[in-house]
């Protein structure tokens, strides 16, 4: 809280006494918590999952007073919703006039995206003292991917290895984006939307505002660059660079998106009648969207329905793991993708038995079976969350797309809640349900799931 | 060919010789694929799905030759789409007249669902004189669901025993029609299309059109007969009455009818007024769709949106293991269910390794992992396929409804392919990909997924 206080401070808004409330708050919580005695200070991948749930909740619990003590976003669950959608990097937003809010509000909108990205037990483990070393069990269960490499032997070092490549790379787009004439502010703000890959920008229709090629060029560009396993920059910074060029996943990383990007702009070429300009609208809008950005300057509701079901289809694609997208991930795709040619071959010549192979190691058995029932699980989130948003009586694309958009932290979707519209549409209840389901996508399921479980909060194991 | 000609001959139309055209080029190429002699007269999985599949793509070639050579319906395309909906009980049209062509092919259209309800093989090898004993791998490719189980030790015992549950029920039905008022011909085809749970009716706004609450009634429970698992009609014959009730299949079909029921009733019960009529339209419809038969009494796109997510859910579900039903199958639901809740425990305590149960028996890692595999490919398949029909440029929820209803062998969807609308608004090649999408779903996806592999045609195992 400390951080966007100075910033109320520095542009001189008068909402800065709402960020000593909510850190008195926060203290005095935190205080009350810490009394009981904890029976054991071990942490296996249950408690892990429980801390890291119960974390998420809290922080956007209280990070979504701000919003509703400076009367910005009247109503609690509407701020609630808002600052899950931040933490989450989802940038999904009930406001219909953004730029009404006060200067240290944008702020805050941003670097809850900037937090979340990376994640906020990593950002602790990071920087706070840290004595035990069960941390991993933490790190697994808020690192996005299937697997987490540990880069180093420590999880501390890796978590600020992390962080370090994290923030340079934030400073770098600020930089980039002054350069191209944004106003120091705007590229601060953007810069750590950009890098958490959220979507919330200061500006009512988003980067569109600006219309200025170059920035969105370097938006994009780094969208891209957050959407890459961080491991592949730390590989390069020790310079094994043809390891971090192996990686299957970055190669059908690029490859989605330079088709999705060529068959758009085929798609959308004699609706915008210049080459450049529908390469511009499909580019941006596609690195946009499967890195789950969420940023806007087109309105691909205008789209013809081919543009359109490509877009809807890279909602769940996601970028790589490790990166700080939302969605499926493509490295889950490509087990997945695999693991069903196998089955297909098994049933041609059932004698023989494949292994899976990814970067060119045998995966194991384990990881393939849980990965096909996180896409099961997901699914079925997908169906039972848009069943109960559907109770709004909004078309069924509408429902369908919000919850799609909510699970895998993009932010736009269709129908009514398309590119230049807002989730300030749907119900208090829906919102929580929403709310949840980023969380849930954020999470990558397990964790969330595992907290409602009555078998977690059974004594013994 | 022979019953739609005696037919043609009886109600006397004039296309009788379509049939004998139809019936001498089936016989001249019977003949001329009788000339190579194989290498080999084993059948393994591999030729059980290579067989299954062909026979289904050429049978659906010449089934669609009467409407055609008849005039009924001048484009080959739109036959074959119709002849393939039929055979596969999907029950889609492109006819915007339906009542507009000869008896003799309305009663063609509907034999076709009875055939394709069982099987086409199962047909062959129930009938036929058969000498070799290979022929489960091929009822293996042919009978919905993930295992098939052999009733008695001989595969064409099975197959007599089935066909003869199938027809003695069909016949209690056409009796059941016909004692509600419904003409001879009339009860015969409707009886036929709701045996193969296709959906095919002799009149343009299908059952809608008689209002004959006591005839929706027995066909409502002639659906859901024909959604049962054959095995527990052949249990209850066997007196194992007990056995058959433990299916906890049977009432997980159950429970999702009647919950579908009641929340739609409830649902839609403000916008028709009166329970018993709210209650009429919900139950028809539930049981329509979840046994992916596709009669329509109700126009359900009027529905509020929570009524239609119902619907949508229902396309996906269908009704059980060994019916005549498309769609993923309860049993396979309950699979994925028991699969990804084991998959949530381990997550909790990664020790504790559990099976997966059903019906009180373990089942078998390699049948989860199929099953999974199953869905993955299948839910691949239904975003490839909508992608290229959303060429077409209707609204995104045609597009992928029109998808979700072939390959789950259904009929009506929503959008621009509602209840009350049909299939003629979509091109010949969304037509060849639709029609190619209801044979995936018939077969389930693995035979005609293995058909196009490389490694099928390779000459040695």
């Amino acid at each position: 809280m400390f951080i966007p206080f100075a910033v109320s401070i520095y542009c001189g808004d008068s909402i800065s006494y709402t960020y000593l409330i909510t850190s008195g708050l926060l203290i005095a919580t935190g205080l009350l918590m810490g009394l009981p005695k904890p029976d054991s200070k071990r942490i296996y991948a249950r408690e892990g999952f429980v801390m890291v749930s119960l974390a998420w909740i809290l922080m956007s619990l209280f990070g979504a007073l701000p919003f509703t003590l400076s009367g910005a976003i009247p109503s609690y669950i509407d701020a609630f919703f808002e600052t899950v959608s931040g933490f989450t990097t989802t940038g999904a937003s009930v406001l219909t006039d953004i730029e009404a809010l006060p200067d240290s509000l944008l702020f805050w909108r941003s670097f809850t995206h900037w937090i979340g990205g990376m994640g906020v037990i990593v950002f602790v483990l990071a920087f706070l003292p840290q004595k035990e070393m069960q941390s991993m069990h933490i790190m697994r269960a808020e690192v996005p991917g299937p697997t987490v490499g540990k880069l180093v032997s420590k999880t501390r070092a890796t978590a600020r290895i992390l962080y370090k490549i994290y923030t340079v790379m934030t400073v770098a787009e600020i930089i980039a984006l002054r350069l191209c004439g944004f106003s120091f502010f705007d590229s601060i703000t953007t810069a750590l939307s950009t890098a958490g890959t959220g979507g919330f920008s200061v500006m009512n229709s988003s980067i569109a505002a600006y219309d200025n090629i170059a920035a969105e060029i370097v938006i994009a560009v780094f969208m891209f660059l957050f959407g890459i396993n961080f491991n592949l920059f730390y590989l390069s910074i020790l310079k094994q660079f043809k390891r971090a060029f192996k990686s299957e996943e970055l190669w059908a990383y690029i490859g989605i998106i330079a088709i999705s990007i060529v068959l758009i702009t085929i798609d959308i070429y004699p609706l915008i009648g210049s080459v450049g300009s529908a390469l511009r609208d499909s580019g941006f809008t596609v690195v946009s969207i499967v890195t789950t950005t969420g940023f806007i300057t087109a309105d691909y509701s205008q789209w013809p329905a081919f543009s359109q079901f490509i877009i809807l289809l890279l909602l769940f694609t996601g970028a790589c793991t490790g990166s700080t997208s939302g969605g499926l991930k493509v490295g889950r795709l490509i087990i997945l993708l695999k693991s069903g040619v196998r089955q297909l071959k098994r049933a041609v010549n059932p004698q023989r038995v494949k292994c899976v192979r990814l970067d060119g190691a045998v995966l194991e058995e384990e990881v393939i079976s849980s990965t096909s029932s996180y896409f099961l699980i997901y699914m079925l989130l997908i169906g039972v969350s848009s069943l109960i948003i559907s109770l709004n009586d909004f078309d069924l694309i509408t429902s369908l797309s919000s919850v799609i958009t909510c699970i895998n932290n993009v932010g736009p979707g269709f129908g009514s809640i398309g590119p230049v519209d807002n989730f300030s549409i749907f119900s208090d209840f829906s919102k929580i349900v929403l709310s949840l389901n980023m969380l849930v996508g954020r999470l990558e399921i397990f964790p969330m799931l595992v907290l409602v479980m009555p078998s977690t909060w059974k004594k013994s194991a």
